[in-house]
């Protein structure tokens, strides 16, 4: 492999993570050996969890609006309540999928908020409050338990509006420029590059996707070498990935 | 690093294409160490250029249509004409932007025509006619010279209507699961996985865009271990990441 490569493989021995876990000290156990200049590839849920982010429904009472969005999309209306309660706007409500801009910024199904690997079987986990200062408390922690200064991107499965399937996205980030611009740049025949403006964090977050089991109990992947943006400082965070809403031509 | 991680790597030294050069020979070239279940992800326009997939705007008459287009988002209208041609409707048009469903099906900017990376100042590198194809030909190719089985996906910069930058994904693909479907699957509880329809071509083609520079001539990464679902026929190809119009809330 060239020297520019780049290497990813997850965590085994994870465990199930409850309120106030201490994400960093487990992923240390993991793996002891993490270097200057690794990412942190982890899937939110881990740190929704750890963050306590969850509500079971049981607890819940569903307002009108939810009453009648569950009956129009055929969702419990328990969790359009809790959906509704995470979302900014409603972006599409048809064929049984709700599209929400969730209060960060994003916009996607059930505005991020999802019942598989839940704790319980009436509970759901919400996205972190903030994703960003997630990313940067568990990059800190892990440079205070451990010495060592890692990117740290956490991730959803976003779907896409005209491709099938989910993939990964960035939706924090710290130590790692989420977004590369080489717009101004030019390429091998001194043209200017038309439109690169690279999103790094999402990228890499798919990558580390790819290593990843489903159901197997590895949210966090390393991403080892490659030409992955680092910064000393934590970053601009995923929040630089939202397009403002003024530039906004689907929703 | 874990036996399950995944190595990704660009290969050096191929030189510019054009048309009718065979690419499987230089990527062996650049790699005479591939091997079985290896997966090749190049960029398209190496496979355009390659099959001649070009345009020389200064041959282009522009349609009133193309130039009241171009007038409208201030682009070349000779450009706009070579993008309509390529188009099978405009999805938008507005502030600059020309979002178009292709031929084959993508909605992307530009019907994927680029003069970046093209090969004269007047010249327009548009996508494989069949990507699909391209890819199912490198692969056979890449097997009867070397004797191995490889996957290959064919790759564009495609923008998101929610997020800022662009992320490579699959537009052809050969002996690669493109899409994993563990929508019927259980999670660690034994719940139903909600919505598990992996990209995995998309995000392998993200993941290869990490390793290699925009504008340094290294169109082909090779990725080697993982969790890739690998086939030992060609496969469904990208075509099935393309959501059929019947569900298309977005354009």
């Amino acid at each position: 492999m060239a020297a520019d490569g780049l290497r990813l493989w997850p965590l085994p021995g994870i465990p199930e993570l409850t309120a106030g876990a201490d994400l960093a000290a487990l992923v240390l156990t993991a793996e002891p050996n993490l270097r200057n200049g690794d990412v942190l590839v982890v899937a939110h849920k881990a740190v929704s969890k750890a963050e306590g982010r969850t509500v079971d429904l049981e607890g819940v009472t569903p307002s009108p609006q939810a009453r009648a969005l569950g009956r129009q999309l055929g969702k419990d209306p328990r969790l359009v309540e809790v959906i509704l309660g995470e979302s900014s706007a409603v972006v599409r409500a048809q064929r049984g999928v709700l599209v929400c801009r969730t209060h960060h910024g994003f916009v996607c199904a059930n505005a991020g908020v999802d019942a598989s690997n839940a704790p319980g079987p009436q509970t759901v986990v919400l996205l972190p409050a903030d994703p960003d200062r997630s990313a940067r408390e568990l990059r800190d922690r892990i440079e205070r338990l451990a010495g060592v200064k890692v990117g740290v991107v956490i991730t959803d499965s976003f779907g896409r509006p005209w491709r099938n399937g989910q993939q990964e996205v960035a939706i924090g980030c710290a130590g790692l420029l989420p977004l590369v611009d080489l717009r101004g740049q030019r390429d091998g025949s001194g043209r200017r590059l038309a439109a690169t403006w690279i999103a790094v964090a999402d990228q890499l977050a798919g990558a580390a996707d790819l290593v990843r089991g489903k159901s197997s109990g590895q949210p966090v992947v390393v991403a080892r070498g490659g030409r992955l943006p680092l910064l000393s400082e934590h970053g601009p965070g995923a929040a630089v990935l939202l397009r403002p809403r003024s530039e906004d031509l689907f929703s």
